[in-house]
């Protein structure tokens, strides 16, 4: 049998240099404890294979208790404990919570809802993130920290900022204002521009002043949806101007280590990952279950599968999951046995080569006092402690999987303009939601036990046999000419309903629905027929939408199903078409539940014959298998199962709830 | 057979002087194309039989770019060419939507909502109606717009304004403060008066300066509900000032052009229209189909009576309704085929002589992009454009029944006073509600096959064989007298629950419960008795209601109906009394469905013999007769088929979904 | 037979002084009625039995129109005419409906929502409890009203103020801010101690400076919880210092004279009625039905033993219940024949010595007018009418309850701060809430004919057999030391889940939940196991649970019943643990009806042969019975039935929905 030391496989760079294994740790805030706890912290953390630590995230006020006064002997000590114990540190930069001195000397630093109202303190995340006295004071206090650390031989990763665009996403205070005017002047040049991306024609909204341009607060009625747009265009750069300050910063002062800064990648709408992921050093994210979501290991996966894509196939971090329970949703439900151990390595099966959690210890104060932790409040003699030393351990046998490539069977296009612009008042159904539609294709995807790369409309698709475009509302021309090209050459293109239909300035495109797209799919649509609240719709293949439908209109296109009822009876529900080497399909309703996997599962896309409810998942040689199910369960194949060095050949057994590795026989 | 160009047909004035035939068109937005689609839209025009257009209505940046700086231009090369084409144009001052530099120039001229929150632009009708500055800025483009195209001949009608009341109703902001004290200086003329009125012994509210006077913005409990009353009163009339100095203008400037501006009949709430119709000079009305509601089609008729009510029985303007679905209700549904050529032609059977759309072309920017229009965006190659001319054609045909009075089989009161007060908080019962009694009886009629005028309590009522008072919660003591007269005289009032409890200063009328009514009910109310959330009652006579009950005792009346459950079993429900020479009936519960078929059955009105869904109104000697079901349904009745021309003598059929209008034989 | 007059009866001290009969009467706002109207109410007062009614409430700008002009001849005559005919007065200062002048003059005092929108006039409450114009303007008023009517004969009673920390219970203005410092500076006296009371170290939220700290508003995230926690003990602490501001005045210049302030137990979260009871002279209390609840009378009994045990077991004085309906809820329902007797006389068998109306006659104007009242708007020829005439004559015949103590079975532990605590956000489950915990121990004790009082955990606990600890989430040390004790010294204490979890600064306490009393309840609690929306659990003594299951392991407890299924599935679910001389039980999930009521009657309390739906109270040697069902009930036992003076032996027959009141012979 040949054993995984053997083989050569071949590896990426390692995810942070100066760390040559697997991450493992968690946000630790050794200010809330005193510092006879600190030493109690680092010997468990050795007992528990803890590599890694992210410190200081919210220690702002603890490192400046006054403007321009700081006290930094605290975490000298630390970093050299840690340090002295073999524990690297994840440096972060405590902006995202200026302390309670910063925002009585700058009252207008605030951040300020919709509808006005200027936020306060005693939480974080209280800054305008176009606040100029906020850059000022964050810019210093991240100088001097890179000063104090950068040679720090603890110090391998710096952590910026936290979660930017998470609380404080949208800002509609005066100074974004102003900020707003400055972006879009950068942008547009000119006020005839601006006036005509934005159709001010429409409703009397002609601009003859920079000066006259507000953000979009509360209005009498819906507000102009180009400047919408461009309103969550300038909060997610207003946001990536503080990363780049702090990241430059680091980069001058502290040559050599990564700078990273903690997506929250498919559950953020505000920042646009996609541009953000090329500054950062590394992706790193943070992934929370939604505790009362049944089969919520699915969105784990479309979650950990889209931040490997942003990262473009590259190895990531998992800064932050929990052990346990979270205490914001409405139930925190708790993880049940070997969850914790399951979600940690999904994560890792679908590219992380480190697994971080938030937080070490639970703290005793706060407002987060009720969530998880490596250490919960009842120490060592609990489950979760010994759940968490066991993984460690687990960790360090996957090592050969760092650096490995995750192989993909489909792509599917997310863009956050396409989510913004979909869901701005007044479309022709409220319901329509751009998550809804990712989850539900990748939902179907998942349960054929295929694996999705997430790409953007105008990117390199030729890789990919099929194409998915679940919401894509939004294309601009040059993506329509991007998915055109990608069809002409042979590719398989689906869409779905609604898609297609405005470009960059949220404008129709001319001419019939969906004006990017007609071409390629071989049809118009007269009318879109948005449905009553329970109604649905059957189709002659059997299959049954809701919510949609459309007047679909034929031209080149031809019919793969048809509305037997509903306000569309008699006209095409799906369709084909054949453009250049390649084919569109074209889905006008929605379908979920067993419909969508009929219609998913007659796309000839590869068939895998694995049991229901186990997750496989390729990484280079290797195959991680997870059971979701309550019953043992069978890998197929042959070759070594990594964790326990045992060699298989005629599969895997794989025992309720648990997690094998096979490397494969190459 | 008779022709119907044979016959006299007596003729109301024309609707608008200028337009020899039945209006037909939309509103008209140039300014958002290229001036070279102005050529194909007159051409696709004339194709439709359009006649008129509403021209201007979001213009105001467009003509006045910068303050007192005008570019009309634009406005005189359209207008020339409409005239040339021989289309007429309802040319609108654009005050609806002032430009971004107004708001910038006059931040205090924004409206604010009931928190204090100023809103904000990129919408429209931000503004405050009573700011003096927006009253100034109006008056002048209303003034240089008046003076430029009084004599233009493509102008045949005045739109002042569009939709006043809608977004911006009601305004809290210290202008508005100020003006509400003016107007209630105007109407008590003493604090004496006002502290009386408003009752301000209750909670130390006694006012000893006018300045102390606020509106009732958000407290820490409801507010005095005559306080209430009195600022919808102040904000109907701030908005009817507004329109009053634009009309002023025009008439001034432009003689013998009528003015008028689109109301939104039974929508809106903040608009006393009966005080509003005696201000312009011909009605004109916006109506959309609640989509996503069954049997829509009624609240259209509802909407349309109303209209004709408040236009004193003479013909009206439909200036507004779609050809599709609309864009701002949750889920936009589209309207069936036929179902478009119904509610034009069912607004024209209710008194309309104009049959207009919102809007002529969809726009491609904007928060109305996805709002249906007579050329969508597919262009002519449509259903919907096919529709449309065809619509065009059957109108030219229906042009005798222009100026015909509709008929009526009895009035219902409908009073904004009551809808204000009956909704205000505190309450017996949170579920009271205006609008539900009023629509509930009046489909009770309708499917009856029975035309309704709506009135006012204090309003000439002897014509009227039957008034039914659905939730006339305030009358007057003068209101009171004016029904105790009319059933005095010979007429049968019928009265729903929680009628005549408050007068004009929503004070309870002294003694028991229902102080204006209970001599001409003859009885009087110990308790209300509202009901559980779940709850229904039964009568004695079979039927159900729900909601409310009544403790009540007789004094006059006899009993038509008992309670047999709830907390008001072996008590009176349903009572009649004899009163001079006409009668008074009330109904203590909601009755609803079946029960209020019932009810309205045994009142006595006339039986008509029409199928059910076949929709039948009288105009002169015209019948017109919708059929709303999906099989072919005859209208009985002899005489000329209009639209084909066609002699009948055993009945019309009119095929499903469609309409036939029948000019009966003398 | 034995006479009641023959029986020797302990008296307390009598509820108040100069009152020498069962208080009975009500609000009478007499500024609303012309002075006509004044001897009409004056002999129906007499008619009815009144002898006492609370006067000048709300006015203010009735007696002091403008700053300092007070216009006290109206309340001269009024106060002579009430004495002249016997009828005692509650003399109200007119301090919770701050003049329209008032507001004008300080437009800061407006109290503010925790959004920042400062709240208008027009209503009642409208002032800042911290406004220091707002004490200057009440002391004012406060003052000249004492010093006006100290002497006169017919007031005996003081009513200060009116339902402090109702509709502005929490403020969060900049005046409000100011005062929290100052409050928190008197509390911490330095800035060391509240940043370690508040886990400042978390969020980067140390305060390094007193001005720096503001009131928990609006913020981006979850503030602070200790924050929040002494917001809510502030915001208490400011309107008693408002109420003690009045009080010592009315002291000072009317001595011998009680003062109170009617309280809202039960049913205000905003005011630490504890705290507050030691203040009062006496403690009265406003009781309104939930009228749309099922079995509310249940609810009434809560409320009245909640206020007999903040009175320390003195009598109280019921200052406002309704007749019938209220105007403020969702759906004012009726009160049924009988009801207002008997919830009177529940109020009455709980410790009431007297039972007064909000209000005398019902209101024609205001906010108000739809509210029940003893002379209804139909006058004295109603029903209500009869109803108060008769429970006058009632009150009168029950005399010698005057003063007699009411016997309890068992102790519930209520407290303020627990409820602030446990339902701050980001909790386990945010379905946790204090008082539907509260509710369901108190209803199926009630069910089981046992008297509840309600203790502090660090009161006396001595005297009770058994305490419940139903929603006991935040213990201090010592709190939980009391509970030890009483355990030890051979109490039976039962908790529910999630109890003594946080200390008095809403940190967890150190080590495994529950730190305040895992030692008492011999065990630890590893994880909260939050269930989800309609999950239940079983457990193997067959009772059901919802909403909530943990991790218990046993440290010394005996498992009573074990979980069957759910997250928790074979763990212990019901727990007992010798402790001392007594015994603590623990259950860990949420048991509601029929479960809950079989955990509580496992308990081992007394166990009442008594019909269901028959509430009987014993007050000293009387026992009263309220049948609550539709059939007649009997009551066992033998003596004297007060209201007949029939003598019984064989048991008292309680008709249906009626009262009886047995003199147990000695």
């Amino acid at each position: 049998m040949v054993q995984v030391s053997q083989l050569a496989v071949p590896q990426a760079a390692p995810l942070i240099p100066r760390l040559d294994r697997i991450a493992y740790g968690g946000d630790y805030n050794p200010e809330q404890w005193p510092e006879e706890v600190w030493a109690e912290d680092v010997a468990l953390m050795r007992e528990a294979g803890v590599n890694l630590v992210s410190v200081g995230i919210f220690s702002w006020a603890m490192l400046e208790p006054r403007p321009g006064v700081f006290t930094f002997e605290w975490l000298d000590r630390l970093l050299d404990l840690l340090h002295t114990h073999g524990i690297a540190v994840d440096l972060a930069t405590p902006t995202a919570a200026p302390p309670p001195w910063f925002l009585r000397a700058f009252p207008s630093a605030r951040p300020m809802t919709v509808q006005g109202t200027p936020l306060g303190g005693g939480a974080r995340q209280t800054f305008c993130p176009s606040s100029p006295e906020y850059a000022s004071a964050a810019a210093a206090i991240t100088t001097s920290l890179a000063r104090r650390y950068a040679a720090h031989p603890a110090v391998v990763l710096w952590h910026a900022h936290n979660e930017y665009g998470g609380a404080n996403g949208i800002c509609y205070c005066p100074g974004s204002a102003a900020a707003f005017r400055t972006w879009l002047i950068t942008k547009y040049r000119t006020l005839e521009a601006l006036n005509a991306a934005w159709g001010t024609a429409f409703w009397s909204q002609r601009y003859s002043d920079w000066d006259e341009i507000e953000p979009p607060i509360t209005a009498p009625t819906a507000v102009n949806p180009a400047q919408e747009l461009d309103y969550y265009r300038f909060s997610s750069d207003a946001h990536l101007d503080n990363f780049r300050r702090e990241r430059d910063i680091l980069h001058t002062l502290s040559p050599g280590i990564p700078v990273t800064t903690n997506f929250m990648l498919a559950n953020c709408k505000n920042i646009d990952y996609w541009t953000w992921a090329a500054e950062v050093d590394l992706v790193s994210n943070d992934h929370y279950l939604q505790a009362e979501r049944p089969d919520n290991h699915i969105e784990l996966s479309m979650c950990a599968d889209l931040t490997r894509s942003v990262a473009g196939g590259a190895p990531w971090l998992l800064m932050e999951h929990s052990t346990g329970s979270v205490n914001w949703q409405p139930r925190n439900i708790a993880k049940k046995q070997g969850e914790m151990v399951r979600n940690s390595l999904a994560h890792l099966a679908r590219g992380a080569d480190g697994i971080m959690f938030f937080q070490w210890r639970a703290s005793r104060y706060g407002a987060e006092k009720f969530h998880s932790a490596m250490l919960p409040h009842g120490g060592t003699d609990t489950q979760t402690w010994q759940d968490v030393v066991a993984l460690g351990a687990t960790l360090s046998t996957l090592s050969p999987l760092r650096g490995t490539p995750v192989a993909a069977d489909v792509a599917m296009l997310w863009d956050w303009e396409s989510w913004w612009a979909l869901e701005l008042p007044w479309r022709p159904s409220s319901e329509l939601a751009f998550r809804e539609r990712q989850e539900a294709f990748y939902e179907a995807l998942w349960r054929r036990h295929l694996t999705v790369d997430f790409a953007r409309a105008s990117g390199s698709l030729a890789g990919y046999p099929m194409v998915i475009a679940p919401a894509s509302y939004l294309l601009t021309t040059s993506d329509a000419a991007n998915l055109r090209e990608y069809v002409a050459g042979g590719g398989t293109l689906v869409v779905s309903y609604f898609s297609g239909i405005v470009d960059e300035n949220d404008a129709v495109h001319p001419g019939p629905h969906p004006g990017a797209l007609r071409d390629v799919l071989g049809l118009r649509v007269d009318e879109f027929l948005p449905l009553h609240a329970d109604e649905t719709v059957t189709l002659d293949s059997g299959l049954t939408g809701d919510l949609w439908a459309e007047r679909v209109r034929l031209d080149g296109a031809t019919v793969l199903a048809s509305y037997l009822d509903g306000p569309a009876a008699g006209l095409p529900a799906i369709t084909t078409h054949e453009y250049g080497a390649g084919r569109a399909i074209y889905v006008s309703t929605r379908l979920n539940g067993a419909s969508l996997d009929a219609f998913v599962g007659a796309l000839g896309l590869p068939a895998r014959d694995l049991p229901a409810g186990l997750e496989v998942v390729r990484r280079g040689e290797y195959v991680v298998a997870l059971n979701h199910t309550a019953a043992a369960l069978t890998l197929p194949g042959s070759g070594v199962e990594v964790r326990s060095g045992d060699a298989c050949v005629d599969g895997v057994v794989v025992p309720a709830g648990e997690v094998r590795v096979l490397h494969a026989h190459p």
